[in-house]
């Protein structure tokens, strides 16, 4: 029996995703037809963004499964029409992607990398850098993501700790929980990682309050979600000092306004969202396997908790 | 019975050694006397900066060894006059120093990361990097320091080749040697990291030949030695573009002087020898191993061969 496969993205991306996902179905041994326009009562499963023209569900009576493009899935958790399964992307190219940009930049403000960039007109000036096993970073959420990246930054020899809202245990990380694990989470973050979910729950997670237990002249690393940051109280601690340097990758609003005071402040680094990018071939897998998992009965892999929103 | 020890280096390093010198002697369970100054038919053990005044090793008839205080060794190899075992500083604090360098701007190369600290100007330009299986990693020299960032490297994803005189085998590193292995090395050297030791048989070891064999805009980073680089070749190299920047730690003199054509050169970034320190705490730590050793007869740990010239 032949599987209706609805790609609910735009043109350009359809062009990406066509043949890499016609060949992973075809490799997990289901045979399957793509279109990005059939008739909603036929289609048995949604490839899909968020940010597409499918936001009513509603007609769409024999689908089993949405399998979102990306891991944040924020923008369609509240949507009322949605009563089928939802599953999250995890693709290893998005996680080690993260993986790699993450340790990057922690490396980047852990060895200087700025100072000497912005010192190459003649001036010979050593200054080195502690031993990472004297930097302390610190990672909230330790989901597929932040865990990934906790576990790379031990590795190399950073004291890492982490901090998810239910307890976690990850070997070599020191894991926090809770309100007053968040406190402790803060308090030794030379350098902090957000990798959290945006929920209601964490939204402005980072605000005047938070960045104060931080240690001072501290950096912030913000590859998860723009809301997680209370802009206005990020600038005004980046002018005291409070906050050393903020790298930021994601924003409230995308692309960022060129008018916002985070572009050429001398203490942010922007980044246009390219810490993680789902990477078509590995990505396909992925939806090529929840597919298979679908026809065949077994359970989805990363479905989503739609009360929790992730 | 007491063991004297020459400090042999200046005052300033002096005052930052003596305490840990002392301190890791002390642990290893021997009765030393340090000082900067004693007769030398009286020292025991001479802890060494080739840059010293120490340049005569005749009158020191009953010493033991000659511990340097750092890994190259090239300054002193050649003096006919030291006729005991001298060893090198292997720490713990300068290998792990060096691979937190390497791998940092391994990333930062891998990921564009000047690309963007360049266009903070309100300008929204994604350029995703390849994920790190896709950027080959080549690394010259597999002694210590090399062995150790080819193992980090290799961890985060990298393809890594390494190149070494003499046969090696290290667990998920591609080893190449001898002439015919180094042009197989440097053939798919996306990024290079030079950390040969500067021997006769490794000076321009980068030359405007081994150069041609590279990937086109390919990435030189040198922690290594100066001496290891044509400097001429290289210039021009970056300025037709078949290498695409060159982060170079050493050199030939240093500091390097003001007015070299490598200062402000936009492919090129010059750090102030900084890829590793030799920290005193776990400097002092080797020494002390050493002189223990010697005092209970034990071969010592790192020695030279002279021969060789590392």
């Amino acid at each position: 029996m032949t599987v209706n496969v609805l790609f609910a993205h735009n043109e350009a991306q359809w062009e990406i995703y066509k043949d890499p996902l016609e060949q992973a179905i075809r490799a997990v041994g289901v045979d399957a037809v793509l279109s990005r326009d059939m008739p909603p009562e036929e289609v048995d499963y949604i490839v899909y963004a968020p940010s597409s023209w499918l936001q009513d569900f509603t007609p769409y009576t024999r689908a089993k499964a949405v399998l979102n493009l990306w891991a944040g899935v924020e923008a369609i958790t509240g949507n009322e029409t949605l009563k089928i399964p939802l599953a999250r992307m995890v693709d290893f190219g998005l996680k080690q992607g993260m993986m790699e940009w993450v340790t990057g930049h922690v490396l980047r403000h852990h060895l200087y990398i700025d100072f000497y960039l912005h010192h190459q007109d003649g001036d010979w000036l050593p200054k080195v850098p502690p031993l990472a096993r004297d930097r302390r970073v610190t990672i909230l959420g330790l989901g597929e993501l932040g865990s990934a990246c906790a576990e790379a930054l031990a590795g190399l020899g950073f004291p890492v700790s982490g901090w998810s809202r239910s307890p976690k245990q990850i070997d070599g990380i020191t894991c926090h929980h809770g309100d007053e694990g968040l406190k402790q989470a803060l308090k030794k973050a030379d350098i902090l990682v957000l990798l959290l979910p945006f929920t209601a729950a964490t939204e402005n997670v980072l605000n005047a309050e938070s960045i104060g237990w931080m240690p001072e002249g501290a950096v912030v690393i913000n590859p998860g979600r723009g809301q997680l940051i209370d802009d206005e109280a990020l600038l005004n601690a980046l002018g005291t000092g409070q906050i050393g340097h903020a790298t930021l990758d994601v924003f409230r609003v995308e692309p960022l306004p060129a008018d916002h005071r985070y572009w050429g402040h001398p203490s942010v680094t922007v980044t246009p969202h390219i810490a993680s990018e789902t990477r078509p071939d590995t990505a396909s897998e992925v939806i090529a396997e929840n597919i298979r998992r679908g026809e065949a009965g077994e359970p989805f892999l990363h479905l989503v908790d739609r009360d929790l929103g992730y």
